[in-house]
């Protein structure tokens, strides 16, 4: 029994994964209690937020007390007792993956290869997040299960397709969180909802059991309060799984090239507003790395005239829409309306799209490839802000170019790290990104916790309540 | 001055690639002198064979006395002197790349990944050898540049789509021979011709300067007259090239799981007649594998009945086609019928497919890769004929099974070894194919070099005259 005092609900729900690990430790907060704070949290404020679109109090209490166990017993995995979300386009044994989907009601019979990671650690499974239908799109303003509320601001957006992931993390409704990503869907909400988010290099994490979007760009992606946090979801998670075919058989270090602190080249893009990036963003970016630490090296700027973004991007919302077709072809026939008529219009672009045109997207991919080497021979980061613009009004118009900073990043398979950079004038965050060699993901979360630490950011505390 | 008697002709066209270098390396043999044989019997032979369709006597003649010049001074490369044919889908300096295709008479400016790798060894190149028109097709009955008659008999095919280097090789007319396999492209020519192949590891040899068919799909195979000139081969033009985006970072070994002699697990399909091999392949099959060795291990019979071979075909096709209409797109457009209307038909089968057709077909590669990861967990090796049929009549109908037991190697990027296991009642060679874990092409070669002494098949002497 620890004499401390013990923590506070509010401290418990504002604290990074690492502190809770460490409270959890020295006895200071258990497993059930903190499941119960969680759980109050929830009940409260997800009627207006609206992050959670399945969940079973019942089952949630079973998983702490059996980690309450685990704490008694001394036997305990990595993440004991934590309170993860997992978007709804992962499959948990005995639940239904909607994937954002109507009508899809049939329990699925097993995990998915990260679920069973998570479970294996320890973590307490919370529940399933709200997401774009499907997965494509950035908003979270879902047809069937309703718009997810940015915690920074009612009837704001809090990005997407893993919305409700990043707004449970921003809310103080779950630790930490696992999405996916395939062009920014977790980078997005992390940047607009002010988390910290890791997409991984393409194949890190096995995404046997999550719902495909395109197979050349989905990974899985990871919500937290800190980097650090992120670093230990990804120690957990990461690892080769010979039944998923894409899975990467994992290097030694995780980490090649190896960086001298100090002797870092960072690279920049040369004009963010040719790109589309909003005047307000690139101000905030400008006063963040002011004063660039010293142990984050060199300044360089890089050459990205060769560079199309809106081709990128096309090219990989016509991967994403052709294979989806295919995935949710029985959705797409099915008469009781399971998918809205927006989706199908999204998927209508495809559907008009031959092999050849697929074929030619799916080359875009290779340029991606090779235009990443070059430029990760030159440098060993690309820093730039992850969205062009912060979060808009779920009633206003929704800008074209949510993802163009994030997708080619996915196109390389590359890592990319999302970390809060400030807050826009009009007081919505905004985030940070950092773009890294495949295999890199480990420096690059090392780096976003120096950087972090810098850059100092006011936490988003007053959306926790 | 070496003071054995030299060796003759019809001995340097009928020796493998390592008899060749130790000859050379004592001087038993001369690089200029052994062009000249070669050269010889392509401008004797090749009038009928049509195995060349490029060659300039000049340039392999300056090649040849640089290389003389060279083991003068001392400071050789590992294939110095020795002359080996391109497939003409491969780019060359200076010359046109026309991938059997007509009316394409422009030069291009740089070497092939491989060719640069050749030169560098001291290889000297004899010239560009036929192929089926776009590669797309495996009789190398090209309507722009005719037919390569099969070394054994004129009037058979020689196989495709690498038929012109095939039969160069079997003919004498190269020592080795650098090719390109997609679905069976080299396999195929082998098994017919009576010579050694190796399509390599998906990524172990770079593509760059290749046509490409279908990125996937595409690897560099090699042909030549034994197993161990295959592996000298791959040791020279095998690596990581950063250029390429399919190239694979090359493992250490190149060959794990390693195999213990004697201890190896040897997998045998059930029942090769309901796969449509022809019983008369069948009984060389059998018969060639009557004393199977001790040190090849144990034999087990595998489960191919979850597997569709023909589903799998339709499918590597359609990824090819559907890459071709991109690939080949000016000429396609070129009124000057650049392209036959028998490449346009086929070509135009994918035309009429979508885009998630193509989705749908690039998921049976991710599924093939899950079945041979599987397999690969149970087996060492799989054995099988490499064709279901032998070379036929030019005139006679093209049989749809060809690539039928070589393209679920392709779709999951795993090595295949083809290696002469006999003839057929006809007096026309067949192939064996080993097939192996993704890196274990080191391994593969090394069991083909053991088998193939088992295995004592009578070389194909009476085709190189």
């Amino acid at each position: 029994m620890n004499l401390q005092p013990p923590i506070n609900d509010l401290d418990q729900r504002r604290a990074t994964m690492c502190q809770l690990l460490h409270w959890l430790a020295v006895d200071r907060v258990q497993p059930q209690s903190l499941a119960e704070t969680y759980l109050e949290a929830i009940e409260r404020l997800n009627p207006e937020l609206n992050a959670y679109v399945s969940l079973s109090s019942a089952m949630l209490q079973e998983q702490a007390l059996a980690a309450q166990h685990r704490r008694r017993d001394g036997v305990i995995g990595r993440l004991d007792g934590i309170p993860i979300a997992l978007k709804d386009n992962f499959d948990v044994a005995g639940w239904p993956t909607r994937a954002g989907l109507a009508g899809r009601r049939q329990a699925v019979a097993d995990d998915a290869h990260v679920v069973s990671r998570l479970r294996a650690s320890g973590a307490v499974i919370i529940g399933k997040t709200n997401m774009d239908e499907g997965a494509l799109g950035a908003t979270t303003d879902n047809p069937h299960y309703g718009a997810t509320h940015n915690p920074h601001r009612h009837g704001y957006t809090a990005g997407g397709s893993s919305g409700g992931a990043a707004a449970a993390v921003a809310a103080g409704l779950a630790v930490a969180a696992v999405g996916s990503d395939s062009l920014g869907s977790i980078r997005i909400p992390a940047s607009y909802c002010g988390v910290y988010a890791l997409k991984p290099t393409h194949g890190e994490i096995s995404a046997r059991g999550m719902v495909p979007a395109a197979r050349r760009l989905d990974t899985v992606g990871l919500i937290a309060r800190s980097a650090d946090d992120l670093t230990v979801l990804l120690q957990v998670l990461a690892g080769y799984d010979a039944d998923d075919p894409r899975s990467r058989r994992r290097r030694v270090a995780l980490s090649p090239p190896d960086w001298e602190p100090g002797r870092l080249r960072a690279g920049f893009l040369p004009d963010l507003a040719a790109l589309g990036v909003h005047q307000d963003v690139i101000t905030v970016f400008e006063a963040a790395l002011a004063n660039w630490p010293r142990e984050l090296g060199e300044r360089r700027t890089v050459d990205f005239s060769d560079w199309d973004f809106a081709r990128t991007r096309r090219a990989g919302f016509l991967l994403m829409e052709a294979e989806m077709l295919g995935t949710f072809a029985a959705d797409l026939a099915d008469t009781e309306a399971r998918v809205s008529e927006h989706f199908r219009r999204l998927l209508g672009y495809a559907a008009g799209k031959s092999a050849a045109d697929y074929a030619c997207a799916d080359r875009v991919l290779d340029a991606a490839t090779l235009k990443m080497r070059r430029l990760f021979a030159q440098i060993d980061v690309l820093v730039l802000p992850t969205t062009p613009q912060g979060a808009f009004p779920l009633d206003g118009p929704v800008p074209d170019s949510q993802a163009d900073l994030t997708s080619f990043a996915s196109l390389a398979g590359c890592p990319a790290v999302n970390i809060p950079m400030g807050y826009l004038p009009d007081g919505m965050p905004v985030g940070l990104q950092l773009v890294g060699a495949r295999g890199s993901d480990l420096r690059l979360l090392e780096l976003a916790s120096v950087l972090a630490a810098t850059l100092d950011v006011e936490p988003a505390y007053p959306a926790i309540r």
